[in-house]
């Protein structure tokens, strides 16, 4: 299936509030901070949470329309010339109205089509493969944006250095975030085409890596947990998932690895991205990553990383972005280059 | 925007168990059936949730995964044929894995790219014009789908009889079910050429008509309801902005209401919908409703019109679909014609 290249004119993130170190998230929930550092190897995140009170300073929604901002700033276009919105995320502000429609009333788009994703990790890549997808059915410009507020599933007010490591986890993995982009049927802004993405099911009779539910009114009562992750399945699994990812957009655009010159390896915790890295074992390319500084903030994670490459891709270079979703192991990916 | 037509290759819906009636209904949650037939205009629905034990019979990926089977046997092309899946809810079972990537493991899907579209009644029509946009995009065939579990937000162990007439209508205007359609990028099946889709978010500046919230780990304490309709906002908009559907679908194809065969309009409640057939006042329609038999079904509905349509429409007739989504105002539709 080949195309003409889509463009990212523009990149935008934006991030709650100050950074939340080591030291104090382990004050916080009673856990060592040095276990932190070692095991999980990110540094600092930030949270739409304040961790003291548990107040809500930040929507979702408030922070992908930020995103959105400096993405259309960093575009040279504007909000009139967007022909579509496209956010994903794995936790809304709401089931209705999504949150896309209040980030579309926050930007004063109107009179455009706007769609709300479901997704986890491949949310970003999944975002601007149906950007594409609506440019070659005719748009000319869209914007997009992945985000998330993991913290809504996590109780700031709970001790919880007696929880089993694997539950414990999920409250020194995540940060809050948004990203975003602007994308263009012609080269704008950024002038990065994005020459090929890949997005993948690749569930079919696997059990689940990752889980992420929700209450409805009728089973508040419920002793489901709300969250549950398989690290062991993901431990085993990231590392070769992303070395198949990498050859399959190597091989789908005739590219060598020589030819790429930044990478944007998966993001779901610094120690895991080393060892992602390693595993890969690519020489002589610049690797990008931002986890250990904001946690894994989810779908907003490979914007993130964008806009870190945006300032240093020269003209004629190459990016590759890996990006695998555990929850029902989805395979997903970009390739860039600066025209 | 001129494009080629997609087509409508295949229709298939599910509804879970028996019909549940007024009567029974009535009983159960401690309401007149009367108030019920009236006021509300629906006769029956079916749950996915048993009304006695509360336990759950099907999941909505269940529901969404037979929807689509039939889609497939009425198209005559086979999952091996899909190049992509995309499914739409206000009610997915989890937040991750999505709904969709749970159908695509089902229906033995794999390696194609599974999309989870978050969206209230417009959800159908949304996914409908994703999938065009990815035929766009190059792909051949496609599988859509859209489907609620409302009864997730309903307590059926609650007398609801004393409940302020605003949230007794959660508990009697919806149903669950599920519906889908098979794209293609040529005429195949039922050979219906999908010629315009309309899908428009018009909640610039306006207050919401509808929320559908979620809990969060975090928040299982608070006491916001889970549900909330602005019914008066609702039924004072539906009737205007289903007229402006009409005519900008009409007016964008150069067609005139004489052109049309047969109506499928909005699907709020048996009631809404006679008052918005009667509103639009074009005569010599054929009307194709399901509302009264199966409650409001949110992302499945337009899929169960679809439904009862393909038997009757003859080669050159015309149909017309309008959908209002009243979560932050969507206006949405669909032109048909069978070739």
């Amino acid at each position: 299936m080949s195309q003409k290249p889509t463009y990212l004119a523009g990149v935008g993130t934006a991030l709650p509030g100050k950074p939340v170190d080591n030291t104090e998230l382990g004050r916080h929930f009673g856990v060592s901070d040095e276990w932190v550092d070692i095991f999980v190897g990110t540094r600092t995140r930030h949270f739409a949470r304040d961790l003291e009170t548990g107040e809500v300073r930040y929507r979702l929604a408030d922070l992908c329309a930020e995103a959105g901002h400096w993405a259309l700033e960093s575009s040279g276009l504007s909000g009139a010339d967007m022909d579509f919105l496209v956010v994903s995320s794995t936790t809304p502000d709401t089931l209705l109205p999504t949150t896309a429609a209040e980030v579309a009333d926050t930007l004063q788009f109107n009179h455009l089509p706007v769609y709300q994703v479901q997704a986890g990790c491949s949310g970003a890549v999944q975002v601007l493969e149906l950007g594409r997808s609506l440019i070659a059915a005719g748009h000319r410009h869209g914007l997009v944006i992945g985000g998330d507020v993991t913290s809504k599933h996590l109780d700031v007010r709970k001790n919880i250095s007696r929880l089993p490591t694997d539950e414990l986890v999920n409250y020194v993995l995540f940060g809050d975030g948004a990203g975003a982009a602007v994308l263009s049927a012609e080269p704008a802004g950024e002038r990065v085409a994005l020459r090929a993405v890949l997005n993948r099911f690749t569930g079919r009779g696997r059990p689940t890596g990752q889980v992420v539910d929700w209450y409805g009114a009728a089973d508040r009562d419920t002793e489901r947990p709300m969250l549950y992750e398989d690290y062991k399945a993901i431990e085993e699994s990231l590392p070769q998932m992303s070395v198949e990812i990498l050859w399959e957009l190597l091989d789908g655009l005739g590219w060598s690895a020589a030819d790429i010159d930044y990478l944007l390896p998966p993001q779901l915790s610094g120690r895991m991205t080393q060892r992602i890295v390693d595993h890969l074992g690519i020489e002589g390319v610049k690797e990008v990553s931002c986890v250990d500084r904001t946690g894994n903030t989810g779908n907003a994670m490979p914007f993130l990383q964008l806009a870190e490459l945006m300032p240093q891709l020269q003209e004629k270079e190459r990016a590759l972005a890996i990006v695998v979703e555990s929850s029902k192991w989805i395979k997903a990916g970009l390739a860039l280059e600066r025209v």
